[in-house]
């Protein structure tokens, strides 16, 4: 008896990024597709025998109808984008070129004291998860305020994230104090918990604004519900100084001693580490959020990526804020972490593009806890999936399919995108919502920050 | 009585690098264009007083018509590649992730030694003059073999390029000797001297393959001919040792103890300099094409282009070949440049977005001697310009222009292109030839490229 599938695809390749099969690349690949699962991949005549569906008949639902010519160029798993704040896109550009404390207190802190709100948070989500599903990423890692009012944009777009509840040891509009905090998180979890698309995580800030009581009982709620633990880690050089200050000891030390490196935290930046800090990160199987062009634009430093993958952590690709960017672009961020680390580790033959491409896809949905439902083209894996032209100058002519990736792919290259075998992105445009309404909406908000911007731009 | 234009284009944003007039930008602006020169630039209002052309009749060529609903998003000056080898394309991600020696000796030179000629260069060039104008490039400054065969690609695509006589101490398929590489440089700087779009330049390729003799003659004759020398400088480690193991100086202090170092060098990469080195190119008014993504991926190392630029070296960006790139995207250089800069200085403010958009325009045609003519929005120069879009999810809302362009705006985001006051890209097409053709003749030669090369790649 044949398998059953709704519908097949068809690429010249199709980049499979599937860990226990050894990462085959399948030219003339086929993927099969049922109820939103991967239900086969492999080379397209297997694919067509084993399910039976040929050229005629190749789609029952309708949702693979009319991609290209019934022949794509490229399918890959769907990018995972494992640090970032979506609402800050209203800040993008902003306030550039200025030392960070002036950044912040000048700039991004009065802005969010004045608007921030669920309007605000739902808006800016919506144009966030445009920007990225138009980029090819189907699943992102937050951290903001409000994650509840994100959740709505996200599920209504038809995008995966993982949404943090922030915990800071000081009152903020969210909460007063550490206990409210975390009935907030609390509750905020077991709204979202089990859902198929919002994986709720909880989120100590970073160790210099969440302290220890706050970072152990953030680890004991992440294992009571078993999600992830979001934070911020040795982004500066100030933040080393600081925690060594407060505690005597380096921020990964710190919270080691606490016993809260688990394999369930996935940390942003770690710019600034030893190499008795990398092993540690490498022990307890932290996940890293490297997030080069942040980094680089705020002058924290050059993250040791390669040194860290090289003593066995899983690095993983962040973009950051728009503020801090200013885009959600993951392909632009392979490129950018895949050359530096070359120069950085003084190694050119560090971070190949085929790691890039791991980090950006499969490593990056470990790391969240969802390697199990995305993250590579796997059979039983949600079929969160991009597909890419290949037919541009920048791409012309081919020799290796991973460098082109990483090196010269550009969002405008992402023809379609679907998500748990849904159509997100047909064409490069959006399915689920008007984009002209979200750009509007954006466009209102610009207007409404650049009047009561302390910043008096020059134009 | 009215002043005269063929056209005028109208936008919310002219951004002008006009140098002398303090790079003003106009909102709601206008430019006129009267037989392919900038007629006149400012607020729409005083131009169309000015020109007696309101919106009815605004063209009068046919040139500017139906550029978007009469408005345009953006105008700005076409950008300036100051350092390529425009040909390489076809080599573009043929062997990554390799040491530099390996990857020359393995992979580029036979390659090279098997393929290059007339009918090659042509095809490639082609290919990246396409990629080029649609990522906004208006002018390139190349350096390779056989230009004469590229320059009839450039004039047929009608793009604006400075073509250099190599120079080196060996014989390749160019020259047997220095005499004939001399006279072969002469008879090609007599070709193409005093044309519109092609200006030749002499190109001793570098310190180490080129020696004081080269260096000396090659230095005379941009000063007969009145042309920019284009050169490679302290691009490696290596390079620097290798220098003063012949010569016994660093490589700047090698090159001015021969005199040679004149307001007419652009000289690319300058990674390794000591600070009396920087001091000399800023004295002799050497320009320097930075060439950030290069450098990173050939783990060649950091420039100190932010102390470069405080030290009054004027600073231009330049893609290299797309073999070490991997693309011809000037943009995207913007943004590495100006955020690799800041963490390189360790200064925030540092390589702001403003100065790194008139590196990529206004110096970048000064150092190619080319300031007269192209680089800003300034009357009586060329109009060699860009139309962007802004009505993309990645580039709202705006609050500044300069931190658009530099930080996140793409190649995709090119709308129209003219060069000397013809449309080269038109709503993202080449207007002077087959895309298709040319991506299919880039195709073919990628297939005998693969057949041949020593580099049996993964899949």
């Amino acid at each position: 008896m044949m398998d059953k599938a709704d519908y097949i695809l068809r690429a010249e390749y199709v980049v499979t990024m599937d860990g226990e099969a050894g990462e085959p690349v399948f030219r003339d690949g086929a993927v099969a597709v049922k109820d939103g699962t991967i239900a086969g991949v492999g080379p397209e005549a297997d694919i067509e025998k084993r399910f039976g569906i040929g050229r005629a008949g190749q789609d029952r639902t309708g949702a693979g109808a009319d991609w290209g010519d019934g022949r794509l160029k490229v399918i890959l798993p769907g990018f995972v984008n494992t640090h970032t704040h979506a609402p800050m896109v209203f800040l993008r550009g902003l306030a550039d070129d200025l030392p960070l404390k002036e950044w912040l207190e000048k700039h991004v802190w009065p802005m969010e004291d004045k608007w921030l709100g669920p309007e605000f948070i739902n808006d800016a989500t919506e144009l966030a998860c445009l920007e990225m599903l138009k980029a090819g990423v189907t699943t992102y890692n937050d951290m903001y305020f409000f994650e509840g009012d994100a959740a709505g944009a996200v599920a209504r777009l038809g995008m995966r994230a993982v949404l943090g509840a922030g915990i800071v040891d000081f009152p903020t509009r969210v909460a007063k104090n550490t206990d409210e905090y975390f009935e907030r998180a609390e509750e905020f979890i077991g709204r979202f918990l089990g859902e198929e698309l919002i994986t709720p995580s909880i989120a100590p800030h970073a160790p210099y604004t969440c302290g220890p009581e706050g970072q152990k009982r953030a680890a004991l709620m992440a294992e009571k519900y078993d999600i992830p633990v979001h934070m911020h880690l040795s982004e500066t050089k100030w933040e080393v100084g600081e925690i060594q200050r407060l505690y005597g000891k380096r921020p990964v030390d710190f919270l080691d001693g606490l016993g809260v490196l688990t394999s369930r935290v996935i940390a942003a930046h770690c710019v600034w580490l030893d190499d008795g800090e990398i092993e540690i990160l490498a022990k307890r199987g932290v996940s890293v959020s490297h997030c080069a062009e942040s980094n680089l634009k705020l002058a924290s430093g050059f993250a040791p990526a390669a040194k860290m993958l090289r003593a066995g952590v899983k690095i993983t690709l962040g973009t950051d804020g728009a503020a801090s960017n200013n885009d959600l672009n993951i392909l632009g961020e392979m490129g950018t972490a895949s050359k530096l680390q070359k120069t950085v580790s003084g190694d050119p033959t560090a971070m190949d593009a085929r790691s890039v491409v791991r980090m950006a896809t499969r490593w990056g949905a470990e790391a969240l806890g969802l390697g199990g439902r995305t993250g590579s083209i796997s059979e039983g894996k949600s079929a969160d999936l991009v597909m890419l032209d290949l037919d541009k100058p920048h791409l012309t002519p081919i020799y290796n399919i991973y460098s082109h990736l990483v090196h010269s792919a550009r969002p405008s290259d992402v023809q379609h995108v679907m998500v748990a075998g849904r159509p997100v992105i047909k064409d490069g445009r959006l399915t689920n919502a008007d984009e002209r309404e979200i750009l509007e909406k954006a466009r209102m908000w610009g207007k409404r920050i650049s009047q009561e911007s302390v910043s008096k731009q020059v134009l």
